[in-house]
């Protein structure tokens, strides 16, 4: 099986990060091609980069050549789902819904820790339309901006079992997941110092598309998320199409 | 004042019949600025050319270099209005949201009637996000592609007021919404048939944004819609940036 | 286009202010007419006085002999717009939903600032019926009574200053509608203070009846805002009918 | 114990068949007072019709001297409890509320069946204040007006059976609640013709109002129905006040 | 009339201390039946004990020889109220929903105050089954175990009353619940301290109870509550059955 | 790795069938050990029979001697998870939860298809405490009991796929889930009949079990699933504890 998972920036470090992530945890005999837009921000921190993004990730899924299994948008409260979901038959999985309903097998309510305070609101929209705010306590932010995660992991990892304890005590949060794929990878050691499961939705999203291959599953195309109809793309040298 | 309404497809045919729709609402004094992106679909019915027409609408407003003091995105239940908030501090009205709003202050419930069936889910979403899918009867499709429903106006208007009509008597609507900027001046024709008003997404966009600037009001940049933050946009020759 | 904007209590000084302030944001040509009920409470605080207030606005409406374009009910959070909605044809702007749809224009998340704490259920009550409480980040109370809000403009504006800080810093809203008619006119002054779009429910509801009108739209006749039955209404001098 | 029970119209004989009906469940010891309002509509079938109730309502009752320890609002989806709640200690009941409290202990879905349609939308709005219209499953209207429901009962109880029947049917209602004062007294005749409980909600009104002050209950006057404050209530003659 | 209250624990010291209670507020003529369950939890404090009490309680009212007229299951929170709706045709009454309908009548929002936090999270999954969550402020718990209530009724109460007061402050309550069965007898005491009604929800289910039955009022079969089909249960020597 | 599967009724061949599906998707390496309770009814059509399942699931799976990774709750809208959850430190799983999850990877809105009508609104109860009933588009019944669905499997197909496509055109689903475990095996039959994916709550449940053991993770212990407090439980022989 081959899964592609799409960084939603164009930083490639992050993109070796995550796929170092996703093949930790990928079965046996699970390939993972972790890839790069050719273009947008170097970091997606609001909705103008995240649109950016969105077809930043449209593009290059598009001009993978080999043949995929399965497709991870590696993008925590990103847009771009129900485009990818139009694009391809084989399921796409978007690391914000796996979060979100990982989280809710293992308990009654989750909370998410991100990076930085203006992407909360963004996040808040991502889950609702994922159905599951219902069950979502809080969405908390630690102020440390997606490039800058990396630096001090310690440090890092201080400062979301920070929220994520607030998240517990204050918001009633039974759950956290890491809202960022840059964090992924520190949901252990968010864990021991919480003493609660912390979620990682890149890795997380990675079992959820093996599940849905293994399954036979694909997206279903009698409704909104149909193929495109063949039409006109003009002024735009989009890879692949 | 100069409000920038932007077209969500690459048919110029489309944009001026926005324009045309748009200038005779709009107050004297108000001069209309219908732009068409640079790139995309020649019309746009589904997520992948959705988001692709966010990227097409940010990048085309951008790209404006007279002063302007409001944009109105002119594609119903289209992706793109947080981008675009998040660009600009003059206000951003979608013609979604316009046209839910509007039509809420004249009835209890109120109904969107769009091209096709594919669409309807999207245009929920973003109702959704609006917050006021609570006072949404009903999203019909009469069938009938973006771009063919300029062929016969009589027939596409006797499209729309069939579904109308089952919306009122069937779904509880009081009010119709059209659901296409490519539907822009059909809404005294439907309305006169349904005997009940109708709204029109894009004229009802020039109207708030209009109040919006008279009232001094601007987006607010305290929250979700900030200014982005400065940092390295690659691989992409984005318009004016 | 002549607007009738009607005050919900008895004081005739803040029916005067009420009228200066929706004249300031009037279009060329558009007439306001701001009238009194014949009977009522001197100040709204409560559903006891807001029932009497609805039909006092009903009586002193329906007593107006020259033609108008629009009603807009200027009391925030208060009942009788579904019954000026049935009594006329042409639009009726309640000033509650008219800052909530303005607002939700302009940030993801408003709150509402208002004078007493007695009155807060009542807003929320209300909003809940126009659909957008989802974007309701909180309703506060500053503690000033209506009738005092006057006495000291700047200590007023402090109060409702400090209040709206909180909103945005701890409730997460990102704009502020100004939750009572008596503060009309404080818009700007609060605005300053906070870095926030301000929301004046008075002037923003002229500003949307102003639009229906020149849209050409009115109050749908087709369901629940129905022209009254013609039936006998008995023991009461009600103005006018 | 004495139970005040105001019909909502000016209509003598709605009265005391409202009267008769609250007696025939009242324990033995409590006293029924039905009272009419002095002024008003001969029957309430829509909001401007409710707002004057809901004043000719508080008028009434606060015209009765002599000690009573309950309100029943007898008048199905109409305005006023709030106001209500305020005037007095006493615990006052709305019709609309006891009959969705009642219904939803004795099944998973309620639907309530009115008498013109136009009210429909009223109906709803004054449940989702009560928090129980997600218990709700339709409100279907029988069309036939108020004041005609008494001319043939047989065919009256005839034409509610058979809204019932399609809301039990189609919309999945387990119980139905008779949706106007004027139904009392067709509960058993409904409920034998379509096999399932049948609450009409003056008598449900009755026996949640007795059992509130038999267990010592008041209205709570630490939020919105605190007591009003002292103010001048100018240019009306309100009785009692 | 006779109703049978059923303990959720097998403490018989409790099931007394209910039985007092409900009797207390019985009217003149109802017996009440107070039973404790053959096997379970000696209290419920959490799920598995919960619902090992749900077919405690139906076994053992299934084990009542004698006719009865109503049953009340008095655990707050607790599973059960479906399975015995199901099983009988007279009304049941669970104390979580009469609590919470109680309470609605009297006050905007309620707030329950129960034993230990761990059981805070099933009550709200209790009254979100129930619909009426949208009213509830919180559930707030003291952190007295359920079996160490009565040991100091006055501290109870003090503590009761402790949270009961945050939640009027800082959650906007109107009315306090009482969240555990164990508490009955404790409202006037608590409601004198924080000058807001209490709802004790044994009292309330006798009350709602009388009036059902009074009502001629039976649990719908139409639907989600029906009889059980006749079937094979093995391996379970249940009582009665 | 090892899970244990639990029926939730006592039919040793729905057991076995049950054992079948699981292991038929379970990686190489993952060991099935498909239960079934020592008591119960022979099939669960039912909330009396689904809360005997509850307690005889906890009772069976506490009485397994051999160390297992996970649980799955193989029966669709019964009760008991929070139970299970509660008992045991590793994951549990609810196929009604688990295809709800899954299904909502794979289109906008899901429908499910079970046995009887009686059981839909117990599925819908279970769905709205998962939060994803906002994407449930319906749940419709087949008519045909349980311990039929094996008799003529085309038949039973046929019955199914009837449903599903009713679903998809009127409901507006894109996804179906199989209803029942009694129907697992069916999904590919009636996929293949619909044009649309067809989700099996076992298969779908042990996927994820897998991931999540695999991932490392574990119900949360800090909130509402913490283990029970030690305590007498007294008059049931529960095996194993």
């Amino acid at each position: 099986m081959r899964i592609v998972v799409a960084n939603v920036n164009t930083t490639e470090r992050v993109t070796e990060a995550i796929g170092v992530q996703a093949s930790s945890v990928a079965a046996p005999g699970t390939e993972i091609a972790a890839v790069t837009p050719s273009f947008g921000a170097a970091s997606v921190e609001g909705n103008f980069e995240s649109y950016l993004a969105a077809v930043g990730v449209m593009d290059r899924v598009s001009a993978v050549t080999e043949p995929f299994d399965a497709v991870v948008l590696a993008g925590f409260g990103e847009h771009g789902k129900e485009g990818l979901a139009e694009l391809f038959e084989v399921p796409v999985v978007d690391i914000t819904e796996a979060a979100a309903h990982t989280a809710s097998l293992l308990g009654r309510r989750y909370s998410v820790v991100t990076s930085l305070h203006r992407t909360t609101g963004q996040i808040r929209d991502r889950l609702a339309l994922t159905g599951l705010d219902s069950r979502c306590a809080s969405v908390r932010a630690t102020g440390v901006p997606v490039l800058d995660l990396e630096n001090d992991l310690d440090s890092t990892a201080e400062h979301i079992a920070r929220e994520a304890q607030q998240a517990i005590e204050v918001d009633g949060a039974e759950v956290i997941c890491l809202g960022c794929a840059g964090m992924a990878g520190l949901d252990e050691r968010v864990s021991e110092r919480i003493g609660a499961p912390v979620v990682d939705g890149v890795t997380a999203a990675v079992g959820l598309a093996e599940t849905l291959v293994r399954l036979g599953l694909k997206t279903s195309k009698v409704g909104g998320w149909a193929t495109p109809l063949s039409k006109e793309i003009s002024g735009w040298p989009l890879s692949g199409r």
